[in-house]
């Protein structure tokens, strides 16, 4: 099909990666991460995050997910979480199918994002039996419209979660477009935040297929094999994620793709600007664009470059910059609009 | 590491399959499902089993069984299956977590197969509120021990099967091994003897990863997409999934690849015969042998070569061969025996 | 302890009721519900409704209402309730532990219901599997604060439900509260409204435990009893609740007592009125007031006749009348508020 | 009904109770196990099992077995039991539905007795994420065949369990008749051969419903509260189940209508003894007695006085008494087979 703005799952395999694939299937590999390459990526996590971690790699941004937050909660939990997050509106009913727990949406910014205010009014009942008890929060960074927490808002979020013992989840789903769109490094974003668990994003990066789990908070992963064993996300052949990830890091292929992406954003934003009758509607911090255009044009312009609405009642689309996205393509968007309007 | 027999998911990947996830990377593709590739593995699967089927694609082994099952469960329902089956002793408490059913095994005979005078006996207490109820039995085809159903068998277990509203779901990790070593098509040996639901393996057939879930009762699959995303097995690339399967089946990679799997347990299992003092306890019928080597000897052989020991109670041990495996393989490891012994 | 306007659940045994368990002990009966007394229950249940209907008797409110909704649900399924309800914020995680459904809570207004508009906007995503499939709706009548959904306002739910193949679930925990209030027959109220599954509350109603779940839609108790076995909600002496319930019908022993609680309650409000600074926050419709009283008075208040604080950010208490408050009581109530104001 | 020899739970309610369940009606108490009846009733279990204990009080024994279980594992667990167990046979899927655990039955001696020598046997692969990790044995004292454990082997099995980690819990619906059969106290029965937790039948000992939980590991009932309310378990009117309990035991009404049971059941056996033809095929330590009539006279003597057949295969009759079982009972049954052989 033709590229589109659709999502970073439309586009294919990032360069490098495929390399990397073949490279791990040349020999006989012990199965279910017992293997070299399972070793050499959880050194290069280590080497990422500054921090003695364990890391293990799952199928898929859901499974790795519900494994890393399975691991903190007991089944009579809640699970705090954005009211727009993937986890509340685009898992089904994963969640509580895999934890038993409550899923506990939280009212956000106009940014998408949980303020610790927010948070902290919403820890109620807690040692009341009759009430789902808090345990973790989840959020995304990159959040769902693409912006991103800055160091103090996860630090004051981390002090709520801390003060209340519950556990601080981060999918990161875009997580190279974060590190690369702020310039920190993952230390500074997430290790010393105080972020206990996060999904590494690796689909969406380019990958054929895997994410990683990253426990920073060890105790939490006590029975981490056990949980993954039995979510069904135990790669039997997890040499091939884990290679992947080796080569994404140890080659540092992500900040180029991640770098480029980003700045597809923004060139089409700044192109959209220049254009009157449409709005941008969140601030434009890693690779996506949210904007309202006449809906006439919609139509029209999804035929010509395919993208998704966001939400049907305000108008609003999602426009996804990947690494394959090319300045042409951006372009060609945009004299696609003003042709249209 | 070295070369090994310990299990077919130790080789790498398949001859010709990088090549179709290449192609498969080439442009921009909707994610979840909805691409050609897709498109296209349905229709191979279509002619395999020369049956209007409903087939999907999942991440793995226990995904893709405890998906295609809980299509056909409730959760008051009991899983039949033999007890040396993957899913009771190797798949952790994934079954329940997914379904809530009773995991219910059964004895099976010396090949590791469930006979249906087994089965039908088995079958107690319909009606009746406090016994989980009988809804479906899985078996292995190739068997846990590397045997085969005879299509007679297979029609006999289906029978009862049918009698008492259950449904037959086969779980066939290796299933192109099982074709190969009995010329029989697909359509003969599951869609005849009145099979409902396969899974069919590819990560042990050298794909990267991957297993197809083919429902040949299209009214069991009535709820299969919900079901997918709930259980987490729904890639968004599913294009890497199914452009592998394509490959597979349309260029038919898997005719020569698990016929020389099962031609070199074969040779392995001649030479064996050949040595005094070693036990073959299974009839070699696809890529497995299973054998009891004098205990002296097992170390320094899992040095050269290794593989696992299936029981340690009998001193059984299981030597997979695979699609890598080498007449040198075989000749070198019977070589190795007989200078032990 | 002494009286108090705490909780229904708080008074002891209606009259009448401890003499049908005594009854009802005086022979041999067959456990699990094959016995007579049993069968007398359904009896009345059927002439209440004045319908064809599946009556079971389950040991409490939540194991009736998620032993009901669980027979309308599949796992990948939402189960929409109000923001205020029960089952929301009081049951803990029991309904995804024995549903995997996702709970949906919806905004109610002022007077605690769900409005027809509201849900109907709520009902989205229908067929897209990334989501939880909205399934069915569980309101309580009366609601939370007591008040009363109309005949007129059920049948709006009713007919958005249906539209949207959804199943309409009541928690009637103060069900003849409901019934005495509005002078409606159950028939009136549930069976002519398009209810489909009903809680009928025993507790709260005087009897020692035991509550009924009631099918008006037949085709949705098909595997009622296996799914009160699998919540182990299936008594062994179930005639020990059903003969309360006989009791209740037969003699009509629930129209004296939930007449007069609903009569204490409107006796109660007519005095609060009488008093300044004292504010009545929801129509008191059945047995409850709800009620802002000044913040000095609730302690020493609370102490003299115990009470809950409904929310402690509004500062509204909840007065509830039961089958053995008195006018003395009422009244001794009111004086001490006179005398601490 | 006719008096039979059908179940325990056939029976009425004991002498004794009703009065105490009048008298917790007297007056207004707190709901959900803060009123003074669960306090006296705690005080006793204290006093029986002369520890420091926790105890609470659930509806039925499906409900208490899988509550005290729920306490002691991880959803990746095994739970091991007997292959005759009430749980493995007679309670659905509610132990998956709570747990997700695997249900391990264990083969039984002739006597229905795990034996420690099986129970090491059957733990294996501990540390193995493939495998459900084994994590406590349930069994039933008395068996599901009325025998009993002698103190030397609940020792032997408690310090099998103690060195693999696993948590020991008694099913005990027949708690009163094992410790009058013996004239052991509950501290020599249980607390001090290692038993963790025990759940205490009522239902069948005489009351109107209602088990005791107790925990003898204090450890163990860190999160009970939650998993009580989470399970569906937590009467609001607790105080009904405990005054009943609290009567029980304070009373001493137990001792007298357990012993009497057993000692029908033993001149129930003497008189068979005394019969031609008739086998009774386990030793009878409680108040069952297993017997094979002969074929012909069964559905005549179930006729006469029900009872009901435990296995089909081999024509076990499980003949149950209870404390109304009377001597005039005893032999008019026995006389009715003379009649009928």
């Amino acid at each position: 099909m033709k590229k589109s703005l659709a999502s970073d799952n439309y586009a294919g395999i990032l360069p490098g990666i495929h390399e990397a694939i073949l490279e791990a299937s040349s020999g006989h590999e012990t199965s279910y991460g017992h293997d070299k390459y399972t070793e050499l990526a959880r050194e290069e996590f280590t080497k990422l995050f500054e921090k003695n971690l364990k890391v293990t790699f799952a199928f898929n941004g859901t499974g790795g997910n519900i494994l890393g937050i399975s691991c903190a909660v007991n089944s009579f939990n809640s699970i705090f979480c954005p009211q727009i997050s993937h986890l509340n509106v685009d898992e089904s009913t994963a969640p509580e199918t895999f934890t038993s727990c409550r899923i506990y949406p939280l009212a956000c910014n106009s940014e998408g994002k949980i303020e610790a205010e927010v948070l902290k009014k919403s820890i109620i009942r807690k040692g009341d039996e009759h009430h789902p008890q808090p345990a973790i929060l989840t959020i995304s960074q990159p959040t769902e419209y693409g912006t991103l927490y800055t160091t103090e808002e996860l630090k004051s979020i981390s002090k709520v979660l801390k003060q209340n013992d519950m556990v601080f989840h981060v999918d990161s789903a875009r997580f190279f477009n974060a590190l690369s769109a702020t310039g920190l490094s993952a230390r500074e974003m997430f290790t010393d935040t105080g972020v206990d668990i996060i999904t590494v994003g690796g689909t969406k990066a380019g990958l054929i297929f895997g994410e990683a789990v990253v426990f920073l908070n060890l105790d939490l992963a006590k029975n981490l094999i056990y949980k993954q064993k039995q979510s069904m996300q135990l790669p039997s052949k997890m040499r091939f994620i884990s290679a992947q990830f080796h080569a994404l890091l140890s080659q540092e292929l992500w900040k180029k793709s991640a770098a480029h992406a980003n700045v597809m954003a923004k060139r089409l934003e700044a192109g959209l600007l220049t254009i009157d009758g449409i709005q941008i509607t969140k601030p434009v911090e890693t690779n996506a664009v949210f904007v309202i255009f006449p809906e006439r044009i919609i139509a029209p312009l999804q035929e010509f470059m395919f993208f998704y609405m966001w939400k049907d009642a305000t108008g609003e689309a999602r426009l996804m910059c990947s690494f394959d996205t090319t300045e042409h393509d951006i372009d060609a968007f945009l004299n696609k609009i003003k042709s249209l309007i």
